[in-house]
């Protein structure tokens, strides 16, 4: 939750960081409760329809994007709440400017929506793979800041998580998805071809958070190496954000008939 | 086509203008082959799939949107042509930023959409209402630029056509909805009501010029009491505005085998 756009940000970062805690247990134990809170929010967050919630997740492959949604949201009313996974885009949305499939999928007043990547892979695969030049990246950066901007105004709260993993613990992933067969389908030979332009990607996201972390449209990078850290940080963010949102649930509209009156009719 | 945002637009704008023609007949004369022209022109534009084209329709009650999209494109080839007429937004939509049902019905590249009523409407109808202040009407202005400069920079072309009639006109056009059984359908009372507020749509219209007339994204002002006057006009801003683009067939792409291997295999 460190919030510094100043010089580079992930050198300074320790993807090992545990926070205070000092092994798993300590972490999961305040797992729970604070995942009863986020339901509580949830509900009421839902009734009063004020605002709406979009929680952006990018980070690295095998950064934990999937785990995190699944850990962070299991106990989540899912009326309430989406997750889109933004893939290679189709020819049809190719065929659109690059904001068009993402601006579809926000969420509506009342509800929370997790966006497993989002519209920041368009500053990276097409920048880090050559296509895009300079002149474009800066152009989409001007457009991302002021797409977000035109959302938080029309209330809905951005925030975006930044997985943070260490190299050597991504390759060690991979191996684990090779290893287990109920993770085997996890596996795509491409990530180990992507991780020659791991550097590329840093460098990437660096510009990212100089150019898009605003106040009402925060990055918040969540070291990532241990899983349970991660869930346990990416719940806590969340929960936070709602707390400040001071929810209340709605009133009774005062343009409803007195209830009094349906208790006991007059006539 | 007069562009001038300095002081006020209408009242210096002529409805009853019919540019240099006398009569209906000779307008009409060069509507063939203009809309010749226009269905040449969108078969290359959807060929070369370069660019999008959003024509976006904006008037007061009865000015004459269906009667424009009907007239200027009833030549145009279907596949590369939407219609999207906004009404009064839906609850699902008014639970969302305002710019985002208009965003999901943008064109892919290569084809033309008209928007009857658009994104204006929602700095128009609250505004005159009551329910809009002005920071937010500023804000929505600002929300309008951003999205049409992101447009514009992503290969949209955007014009946009205000159908200009005059208060009598349009009072003359009620009429005849409740003359003609053809036309009873489109006469709602409520259009009397709007009637009342003339003045301030006329303000209003005069703000949405001043704030959202670009290079890229201009307003035309078509003087529309005359029908064929207001077709011609819209229909040849369409045709203008693709002859400026320089459209052309793309080549064979060079990845293709050699056609004449193709005519005359070696094997």
């Amino acid at each position: 939750m460190i919030k510094d756009t100043d010089g580079k940000i992930l050198p300074k970062l320790n993807p090992d960081e545990t926070g205070g805690f000092t092994n798993k247990e300590e972490a999961e134990a305040k797992m729970g409760p604070l995942k009863e809170r986020l339901a509580e929010l949830q509900d009421i967050f839902f009734a009063q329809k004020k605002h709406a919630l979009l929680i952006v997740l990018q980070g690295m492959d095998s950064s934990g994007k999937d785990g995190t949604v699944k850990h962070v949201f299991s106990g989540i009313n899912p009326q309430g709440f989406t997750v889109t996974s933004f893939k290679k885009p189709t020819l049809d949305e190719s065929a659109h400017d690059f904001l068009w499939r993402v601006h579809k999928q926000t969420p509506a007043k009342g509800y929370i929506s997790a966006f497993n990547r989002s519209h920041y892979e368009e500053v990276l695969v097409p920048r880090v793979h050559g296509g895009q030049d300079k002149a474009e990246t800066k152009r989409r950066f001007r457009h991302i800041r002021h797409f977000e901007e035109m959302l938080t105004e029309e209330n809905t709260i951005i925030i975006k998580l930044f997985l943070h993993i260490s190299k050597d613990k991504q390759l060690e992933k991979i191996q684990e998805r090779l290893q287990d067969p109920a993770k085997h389908w996890k596996f795509d030979v491409s990530d180990l071809e992507e991780r020659k332009y791991w550097n590329d990607y840093q460098e990437a996201y660096e510009d990212i958070f100089k150019e898009t972390a605003k106040d009402n449209a925060p990055w918040y990078w969540i070291p990532a190496n241990h899983r349970w850290f991660r869930n346990y940080l990416a719940l806590n963010i969340v929960v936070k954000t709602l707390e400040k949102l001071k929810l209340s649930y709605p009133k009774l509209n005062t343009l409803t008939p007195d209830i009094s009156e349906l208790i006991s009719p007059r006539h």
